[in-house]
């Protein structure tokens, strides 16, 4: 077969329904809690979602419909090419053929528009006239308002974390120009910002406050018309993703590879993880032997180090105990520029298939990461977002161990985003500035401690 | 036929020739004249480019093969899609059929690296370790920093200008993370930029300066091996641009569309407006009925303006005489936000098709270039680099046009990048801040009357 860079698919050739996991997990999912210890009630959570969303994060379908007039908003972008990593893999001097599916091409540089398109369309038909968020780096909080822009009739207002909003300016007039609104969180705006503020004035901010903070002016609109829009953890945000896995599955057979051996995403709160590797755990539930890899920061280490437990999702307790792996809803990470992994829990789908060996995790250094995402740089040409360098990183240990093995494994990776706008974290790594952060696990277990009596997960 | 919104090409359709317009021009190329009022020949640019692309340079082939070696790093972003704007369409609510050729995604963001991969490939090949080079926007420079890292074993040094280099400074690190290295021009590090900064030390800098700093510290390092790299105004940097209008002639012929009714770039030195538009006058010049349209800003009206004359390409006069249409090679523009158009002068090749008739142009100001770029962020996603957006709102001018006129014509324009690098000048624009300049009648004839004396193209 000829060598072939990319690897494309027609627009008709883009999936016409979504794949949940949740119905082919080995053990049941946990129920959400609410604050009296029960399961939570879809009406319990119709003042933060709409109604159409709702039914999609607890639908036990397998397979559910994308409306048309959602894919032809994708098409602006989709399906998204899979590359062949030829001059990563000369550069390394291994066997593995290296496989990225680039969702870097979409108009706001990320994968998270997959899910925010859903969102903003799910909301406007609902009569929802105004959407509130949070975001790390700033992707998912482009990527609301370019597609509160593209469904219109939608406004959007993000809370941005404020160590990123400070590191990457930018990207508060990208949202502008995308007719959204941008604020550094914690801010004044809410009660729990305020709190935070009064308590820990200098806090770097973290995407649990920023979540407190998009909730509470949600839920606080007497005229009914705002609901909160999430990027990341819930079931109907992993859902939207999979058209990811679901594409890259299809791309590869065009070069005939029915499964990858070894398919990684990076993991901050689980979404582009969950895009690229559900669908493929849909094989491995139906006996494909497919190692499936989560990587995430050394510093913020809640697939390798935390305990699986009942916790909110954010630092004011305003979202329902979820079932997931978590340092502790209290719990600040380390400032590092993969801002989109700064996370203290885990999506519950994406913790449910780690605790039933449905995947395994690698912890990182930035500094192993930045490494990486420089040599992808200058072999791909592509530069990489830092929450995609752990991906790339763990992809290069895989691809050495292969060389190691003399093995020729295929190796898939989801390319989650570029680093566009990131390139302060480049300059400091280049110029030296840049530091590592150990575990903090006094930190970690001083945190856990509080959630003494919570109820636990079967 | 299905609504379609990408066109794609396989990596065997992307074109194995460039088309080179030198040959197929109504009337013959003046040549380049040196310090003695002769034409100058190979030999004398031997100091400034490698002899293999000083042979493209005076080529009058019409078709000239693309080493294979080339194809196979174009490949990592080309075949580039065709994209049909309805979006944008729809907001205008015209008849007017809307394509664009989205050379933004590429890894530097624009269409510079079809020819920097190019020139670093043809430099190596001669032995040439090392190339300097301008940038006015920052696109050229990135470009060049991301070729000479593919091609591996050349270093890059871009001088860019002031003004850019202040507005944008993430340039500078993406250029480094390509193993580039960027300086504000004008610098302490060459004589043309001393004599600059001693007689004008608040000058904002400017193409022609950045240029002769290159060209000077390529031409003086004794161990032979720096050569200069132009990113636009020479024949070859317009020739490896051609694959853009080569590509979107198979793409529009995809759809059934022999020739779009309209072709739009804008222009700086020519380099995406040639890369569009050349294979389209080859169409015209054999019979067919294209209106091919050159946009350019109103502070800086070169073809809208400019006489056609001999004069330099670079303030110090390092350049040989070229036959162009120019402002004057003391001609400083204003600090407009699309750093990349602003250049005294005008590839010769695009000012002998417009003296011939095959184009026009049309000059803009920056507010309605702003205008287009956010209006087209809104309705097609992707934020365009300000260049850009001159084509975008020539496109919207005459997409208006066709409305008045009930016509269902095809517009062709050419998104050459996009604005991640140059969100300052859209916040400017969205705060009321951004203003726009006046026609420098004045100064343009007081940089013209300098010129008194030169020779004349015929």
């Amino acid at each position: 077969m000829a060598r072939l860079k990319r690897i494309y698919l027609d627009e008709s050739e883009m999936p016409k329904q979504w794949y949940n996991l949740a119905p082919d997990l080995p053990t049941p999912m946990n129920p959400p809690l609410g604050p009296d210890g029960k399961p939570v009630t879809p009406e319990m959570l119709a003042p933060v979602f709409p109604m159409n969303l709702i039914e999609q994060e607890v639908s036990m379908e397998r397979w559910i419909d994308i409306p048309e007039e959602i894919r032809q908003i994708l098409f602006q972008w989709r399906p998204s090419p899979l590359v062949r990593a030829y001059e990563l893999e000369e550069a390394l001097g291994t066997p593995a053929k290296i496989y990225y599916k680039n969702e870097s091409v979409s108009p706001a540089g990320s994968h998270k528009p997959n899910s925010a398109v859903a969102q903003a369309w799910y909301n406007k038909q609902f009569g929802i006239k105004r959407l509130t968020t949070e975001t790390g780096a700033g992707q998912w909080g482009s990527a609301l308002a370019y597609a509160c822009a593209q469904i219109g009739g939608i406004e959007c207002k993000v809370y941005m974390v404020r160590v990123s909003f400070d590191q990457k300016p930018f990207r508060k007039i990208m949202m502008q120009t995308w007719g959204g609104k941008c604020v550094s969180s914690p801010s004044t705006f809410t009660q729990a910002g305020r709190n935070i503020l009064a308590e820990y004035p200098d806090t770097p901010g973290s995407l649990g406050i920023a979540i407190s903070e998009a909730i509470e002016e949600a839920v606080s609109d007497p005229s009914g018309k705002t609901r909160y829009a999430l990027g990341s953890v819930l079931n109907h945000v992993m859902l939207h993703q999979t058209v990811i896995g679901l594409e890259a599955k299809q791309q590869l057979s065009k070069v005939g590879i029915k499964n990858p051996d070894v398919v990684i995403g990076c993991c901050g709160g689980g979404s582009n993880f969950a895009g690229i590797a559900f669908p493929f755990m849909y094989e491995k539930v139906n006996g494909a032997d497919i190692q499936i890899i989560g990587a995430e920061p050394f510093s913020c280490p809640t697939l390798t180090k935390a305990p699986f437990i009942y916790d909110h999702g954010d630092v004011a307790q305003m979202t329902p105990l979820l079932p997931m792996y978590s340092l502790g809803h209290n719990f600040v990470p380390a400032p590092i520029h993969a801002g989109g992994l700064r996370f203290h829990g885990m999506s519950p789908l994406v913790s449910a298939s780690l605790r039933d060996g449905l995947m395994e995790a690698q912890a990182i250094h930035q500094s192993e990461c930045f490494e990486a995402g420089l040599l992808f740089a200058k072999t791909e040409g592509i530069i990489p977002a830092p929450e995609t360098t752990h991906a790339i990183a763990s992809a290069i240990r895989e691809a050495k161990k292969a060389k190691e093995e003399g093995k020729e494994k295929v190796i898939l990776f989801n390319f989650s985003g570029h680093g566009w706008m990131d390139l302060i974290g480049y300059d400091k790594y280049m110029s030296g500035q840049l530091s590592d952060y150990e575990y903090p696990e006094h930190e970690i277990e001083a945190n856990l401690a509080k959630l003494t009596g919570y109820p636990m997960p079967k």
